[in-house]
């Protein structure tokens, strides 16, 4: 006999732009949602029942709605409606998860002043929110992505090396880097934008000055300043992916090279990840 | 406190090709190989030690050596071969895992002969294989991916509705999808070449002539007979992403359209996943 | 004063779907249009007048009927077509450009049977065809776009090197390229099916067949016999761009490679491009 | 016969950053190096010989060596360096044209403080420059592309429809748009860093505050603008393509939509393209 392990259908990328009109001072925000639903859904698998799923012009009604009502805010709390409407209107999903991601637009400065009506187009970093929920308790990670870092100067030697002795040779003279973060709230029930704003400057600045042994040693660092300073985060996720440089050889090109020449390879892309939680 | 729930660090998109000579008859593979390697390597994050790392220059040694003697062959003897010997080489890993993907190049025909030493890039499915070990004990995932499927007919009513009492009125006219499908083995040391080749063909004609009352049902119908099939396999992973088409509103432009014009829309796309394994 | 030197707009990426079904036996086409369209459009640059737009909608009806009409056949009749109704519904459109490409999909093979209505993507190749008209002439220009080709073996010593003198030494032992062509009909009154199935095999069978000295070498031989083989054809443009390749450094990883192992690098990329035309 | 129309050969993608180092504060510049050269060539097509072409490692050398000296500036300097380097290593080429784009990068902010060696990625917006020299002459044509745009309010009705007379009906409410341009100097001889951000002002103070009919009527009043601002400038290439919205129907969800969500169609993708030149 077989089993049904795990299921779970969807729908991904559902994009929209959600304007805000306050006179004459615009703010848009360009959004992303992407939904994952589970429950018992054997039915449908065995024998082709169509009982329990959520038909996709619905979901839409469902998003538009949400957006009209949230879009405008935090996309936590985006998240955490659109979750409460899709398992009030379908019970037999039992679990939904969603995924929002925002992405930057910036006001247009034209000589000086600030426009309300135009705009261009942020960094690429995004906004991430992915809320889970079972009707009775929800689970909101907020996190971001796609974050280009890097750093020119003030590598340390890695402990246990020659170099950790004084010798300062062989140290990297360049980062460039892709950052992805998520974390935990312990409560669903928290200003998401405080958060976020302090989680991205403590993440920004430990990558500016931390004297950095190892990519290893720089993200365990991001995450305990995280973890020490907002007690309601319960755990935090890193993942550092680096965008190869190697020094160019200016010798065979007959002149020196003080660091100041990288030339871009593309693979391979080196990558670390690590989880650290709140040691019950 | 706070300690570290989980860590890894890899590297990844290592691209190569693999040319068989044998006299006039040349055989390409083309080859990625991904790695991710778990151990305790708290020291590097915490203090930046660099002891228990593997070099990414003795890595890539690693890489060529194994991809001259195994990559002529099937990629998972390729991915247990890396496995070893990574584990071999670094002891502070604990856990390697590796993936393997594989691209298809066929033989160029001129004039309706084939051609030993020249070939023509396949179609876009990739042949994919994780391996992860412990060194005592290895795990077998094979899978293929990007495996992009049309059906113009053949759609049978869901279950539950009123056309499943006859009347098959609004029954889809299309479907066109990306199937990714991974397959655990229950050993290391069966054919793998057989069961692929095995797994994709009931897979393949599943699609091709299941009545299907949905994907769902479709998915399920395609691990059940790959389960039921081959006991040396213990479980299925079936996803498929819908790439949508809507019938073109020829109405408007005046003319009929019995189902022979559809119009690419690009979101949102439907996602249906399901695990399906063996019921000890 | 300013004067607008040249102008144009248009619309992209319009993708459909046209399926010809003849009793169970279906057969799909996957097709891409894009236009460009020219004309006196001076009174909507400096004064913002609507007058000459064709309407969106207006557009998207005149493809899906002249997709309905056409899209069975060969893309070069599609956009005839389309240019011949584009301008009998706008005339202040005095220049039409259109593109078409089409995607390939092959019928399943289950059991080795092939099936009438199911299919598999095929290799990422593209037909490709751009017709011009000004309502009176029109050029037809056919291609194709993405053709993926490998060759390991057959390449000759450039002239005027010392290789050419019987030292075979450091010749390349792989080539792994992508290739586009384009070639223009003297006349709307071909069969384009033939032309492009002839063409394409040249193509091809130079690529596998000819004595390599280098890539220019072999485009220029393809051009040759091309424009040899049919007078109808007046010219042909031919680019190829390398996907770099080197042999893996099996030396430092202890083992010889007798050229069986090539590593992927990126970047740069060479291009070589070059237009042979019949010369009146 | 047949002769050679035309051909040329390069390569492209040599991507780098140049890291500028005075005392703490360090700057960076991410540099992406593209060349076509011309020549007669017909030796190397028709008979295959290898005079007169530029190996890739000299033009790696011309390239990494030229960065060291001119990466820091300008890149409208280093291309014309690029040009007249290559033609003086390699006479057989008679015209080389080199096109750079460079990417930005942002100072990191700490608590209000711009950090000197730490830096995250700007917006997609790249710097173009396209150089072309025949080793007595220089074209400089410099440009920006990727400018991502957005305006929500102030467009004006297109002169010649009803809305015209005063019923603003029917106006849109968005215009989401990725603008490239380009613009010829008359002489080598400027100082292109004050051109290029006088050119992108003026486009982008346009965008924000024109009364807008069309796309159309916006493009030309940048370029009118430019070509007005800047006698060395002899034509302004403007293409804008726009990224399609439509208004979110939340009429069926059952709510209003005072034009304040819209939802992200992919495709058609509308374009439109002017050259605007000096009348001489």
């Amino acid at each position: 006999m077989v089993r049904i392990g795990s299921s779970s259908h969807g729908e991904s990328r559902l994009r929209m732009l959600r304007v805000m009109r306050r006179g004459d001072r615009h703010d848009p925000k360009e959004l992303s949602v992407s939904f994952r639903f589970e429950g018992d859904f054997a039915a449908a698998f065995r024998e082709g029942r169509a009982g329990g799923l959520l038909p996709g012009e619905a979901l839409k009604n469902i998003v538009h709605r949400a957006a009209r009502d949230y879009g405008a805010g935090e996309i936590e709390e985006f998240g955490l409606a659109l979750c409460e409407r899709v398992l009030a209107q379908q019970p037999a999903i039992t679990r939904a998860r969603v995924e929002i991601t925002e992405s930057a637009w910036a006001r247009l400065d034209v000589a000086g002043r600030a426009q309300g009506q135009a705009f261009v187009a942020g960094p690429p970093e995004l906004k991430t929110a992915a809320v889970t929920s079972n009707g009775r308790q929800s689970s909101v990670v907020s996190g971001l992505a796609a974050l280009s870092l890097m750093r020119t100067a003030g590598f340390a030697p890695a402990r246990g090396e020659a170099a950790d002795d004084g010798i300062a040779d062989g140290l990297p003279r360049l980062l460039v880097a892709e950052l992805s973060a998520k974390w935990t709230y312990s409560s669903a029930d928290v200003t998401f934008r405080t958060y976020r704003q302090g989680v991205r400057a403590l993440i920004v600045e430990t990558f500016a000055r931390h004297a950095s042994r190892s990519v290893q040693h720089t993200l365990y660092a991001m995450a305990d300043l995280v973890l020490a300073s907002y007690q309601e985060i319960t755990d935090v996720t890193l993942a550092l992916q680096e965008r190869p440089y190697r020094p160019a050889d200016l010798f065979s090109a007959g002149v020196d090279n003080p660091d100041d020449l990288f030339v871009a390879v593309e693979e391979p892309v080196g990558v670390v990840e690590v989880t650290v939680e709140r040691d019950s």
